[in-house]
């Protein structure tokens, strides 16, 4: 499941954004890194005419996306259909506020990628058991191995929905204050605020009788 | 813009989830609490029949959400329109990993709110203004008090769509790991991991010649 280095998705109309076009990339390397940075995604789909977007969790493999539908019985029912359904899925990590001296420059330091295209749901027990694997393995690395695996009855008790990855853009915002060169010189403190998703030490659950995994010391900041 | 004690968003087919119903919420105290807390949205509108999720900023201001439109000039020229554009704005905090014993156990804490409705490009100066203080305001309160006010072109070139808050709806995952009682005793790891926002050191730009703000001391953790 080696990325084709050099490669890229899809540059089209949908996929150029239309405003700020010099942040957006399209390379499988910087879509990759930013979708292997996350877990958490925004799932988008239209119902009965109108948009819905449900947070869920993701993984990645390849140029496909897990999608994880236990917020989404939903969209779900349509993904099942052979036609399937067709999706926005979304991955933001925030990275800065960004505080100019106007109101008008203030920002914010992001990465994103938005993903476009049309899912399916996973109903192969396999490919759903790699799939359900993969999620738990995107939020904790190594997880999948150290847990009681899923049996038949849960596996097909959860639903995935599988989209490939085509029409697929990334946007960054990185730096510091893009302010005019008129206001540098007003009295007002101006730079950026470093933000980041933090984890605190785990707590165990009273019926945990074995030491940290070497894979939870590794998320603590 | 006090809110009402005890009142409640509408509660229908539309704003109750299919599943685990059990974490969902309506009344104003629990939405407005989780809207409160954060500043980052997830957009979703439809075009061309399909849907499109982006990142952006917001503003809750009593019952109505600002909505910036730097990175969506696209839903804006439907909001722009008389009859407005159906949304879904969908906010979502990330609390915690749970990390059951059987892999089909493993969830996250959350905090989340989803908002439908009909969304409208907000175009009296006003209120566009007062908009873009607000959501200054979201991200760093007590901001917009203290650098230079967008200009009448500023705030003209600034686009920010208004929706009403009617049909909401919270949900919300707390506590610890739901493990089936015969998997307690496997000798895995289990536990919560919690995660949340981290800010860093403030950055100041090479222009910036005071103090840091109080407002900014609160930042850090």
């Amino acid at each position: 499941m080696s990325d084709s280095p050099g490669a890229s998705y899809t540059r089209d109309d949908l996929t150029t954004p239309t405003r700020s076009k010099e942040r957006a990339a399209w390379d499988e390397e910087a879509v990759h890194a930013i979708l292997d940075a996350g877990y958490l995604c925004h799932l988008g789909f239209v119902r009965d005419g109108a948009p819905v977007v449900l947070p869920t969790l993701y993984a990645r493999v390849g140029r496909v996306l897990y999608v994880h539908g236990s917020t989404g019985s939903r969209p779900l029912r349509g993904a099942g259909d052979e036609q399937g359904l067709p999706v926005c899925v979304t991955v933001t990590h925030l990275d800065g506020l960004v505080l100019a001296k106007s109101a008008f420059h203030h920002s914010v330091n992001y990465r994103s990628v938005v993903a476009h295209g049309t899912a399916h749901q996973v109903t192969d027990p396999e490919e759903l058991r790699l799939a359900l694997d993969a999620i738990v393995d995107q939020v904790v690395p190594g997880r999948s191995a150290d847990c009681r695996p899923g049996n038949a009855k849960e596996i097909a008790a959860t639903a995935v929905i599988r989209l490939e990855l085509d029409r697929v853009s990334a946007k960054t915002r990185t730096g510091g204050v893009n302010d005019e060169e008129e206001d540098l010189a007003l009295p007002y403190w101006a730079g950026v605020v470093p933000v980041a998703p933090a984890y605190g030490a785990p707590v165990a659950s009273p019926h945990t009788a074995v030491g940290l995994p070497a894979y939870l010391g590794e998320a603590e900041c």
